[in-house]
């Protein structure tokens, strides 16, 4: 998804907001928005919108010196989800023959833990997304899909989002069945997107191969990624992308086409550019195979 | 007062918000961003945000080959508050001994007819606007000391702010009396800011003499205004600014400091960043005297 003339408020919206939710020093604010300013004066618009992500908190962690910080945001998130895990998995399991629709929903519901579209979030916000997500309306003839595509897999790449969404991911995984799936992080810290020390934190890697992207970008922007990430991108029969990080670097045309195998995006989507380019209302769970470039 | 970090997201919303109301060809609208971007990531914070607004609207008008265009909106602006103008009248002049905060309160009013924080404007947007002001909290003691300074002063420069509204400030010179007050607009079109055309339109040209800033910032810049216009503000007993552009731009001591005499605002709080430097909730009714920076 290249970028919208609406993302570009956005972009320094989102860099004043994480600059306070952080506690930067007001005299670095300064600083750091002249620097956004200048490169999205200069920014490719049909690039994705994490690339001026990944340029606004590059900017902001060398403004504070502090190589992660939404570092204790994180583990607080993962804290959170760990706690409500054994419940929410009970609720996934009883659900029998819908298991697989239920665990969906809540990977969903876990994509409320974003620190980037709003800048605060609270414990009880993630509740309420995971009240919300068991009616919500969602498309069942793409989650059909997904999971027809998740039996006939045999390599599943599985790239999270946050930390704390992907201690929720583990039910969604779990109904897959762990043995095919390998999961990814970002290669090191921006935002409060999970990085391999947040997937050690959320019992992912004693459950599943744990990779990372090799990018700091707050999605997956293929050039960006090591050459190992992008061979299992290619190699994968099957790619679960979660987020809209994700959903912004990976729809494009040259991304889906890089995928060897099918690409499903799970996510809510948060702000009304996504909104509008997927079609659905603000605010929804969305489920949605990327259309093959080819026909 | 200087720009604050939150007025620089708004700076590019308004931008795009001014394109799309103009109905500016799509393929100016990259160029116009970029240029604003790469002119804030350049600009003094120090400085009141109408200096950037000067900038942005000139961007666009250079981009869209037409040096006024808001000059539809601002002809149906003046229009609406020409056929509201006599009915008000009667209502102001039937209050007796409150005609003049009456005045007062429908000039605020007016001050609703702004595309710059919000990029709408519909005919009963105004009506309401009117109907809330009869009864909106205000501060009574600022309006007895505006009174008093008008009785008091010989030569008053009223310096307005939007076409539409302009008419509206008709009912609180009539109450001061025409003889002693000069009426500033813009010295050329920016946004939909009253100009000389809409003084003329207004009725106001025949009722007290007009007189122009000799600027297009969006407020009252007083280095960017001619040194006739310098000279008026520096010999008037009393100033009175309407709307956020002339607040921004006449509040910080340099300009109040200029100001030979008393120096008075009537505006909307219509943004956050303004209503707090205020110290009004939004959306308030303002009266207020400048601080003398002397003490």
């Amino acid at each position: 998804m290249r970028t919208f003339f609406d993302c570009i408020p956005c972009f320094l919206r989102q860099t004043l907001d994480a600059m306070r939710f952080i506690g930067a020093p007001e005299d670095v604010y300064e600083s750091v928005l002249r620097g956004v300013l200048e490169q999205a004066s200069r920014m490719d618009l049909l690039r994705p919108p994490p690339e001026m992500g990944q340029v606004i908190h590059r900017t902001i962690r060398a403004a504070v010196g502090d190589t992660d910080p939404y570092r204790s945001v994180k583990e607080r998130a993962t804290r959170l989800a760990l706690e409500r895990l054994p419940g929410l998995r009970r609720q996934v399991e009883a659900r029998g023959a819908g298991r697989f629709e239920s665990a969906v929903r809540i990977a969903i519901a876990g994509n409320a833990i974003d620190f980037g579209v709003k800048a605060s979030f609270r414990d009880d916000d993630l509740d309420r997304a995971v009240d919300a997500s068991w009616s919500a309306p969602v498309d069942t003839r793409a989650i059909e899909a997904l999971r027809g595509a998740a039996e006939d897999a045999r390599r599943i790449l599985y790239i999270g989002d946050n930390a704390g969404e992907v201690v929720l991911d583990r039910l969604l995984i779990e109904a897959i069945g762990p043995s095919k799936v390998t999961f990814a992080v970002r290669g090191s810290a921006v935002l409060n997107d999970a990085t391999r020390e947040d997937a050690d934190a959320s019992g992912l890697s004693a459950l599943v191969e744990v990779v990372d992207s090799g990018s700091d970008a707050p999605g997956t922007v293929l050039p960006d990624c090591s050459e190992d990430f992008r061979r299992r991108f290619r190699e994968a029969d099957l790619v679960i992308a979660k987020g809209q990080g994700n959903y912004e670097s990976l729809s494009g045309p040259e991304a889906v086409s890089l995928a060897g195998g099918r690409l499903f995006f799970l996510l809510q989507a948060k702000c009304p550019v996504i909104a509008a380019h997927i079609g659905f209302p603000e605010g929804s769970l969305v489920v949605m195979e990327a259309a093959d470039p080819q026909g």
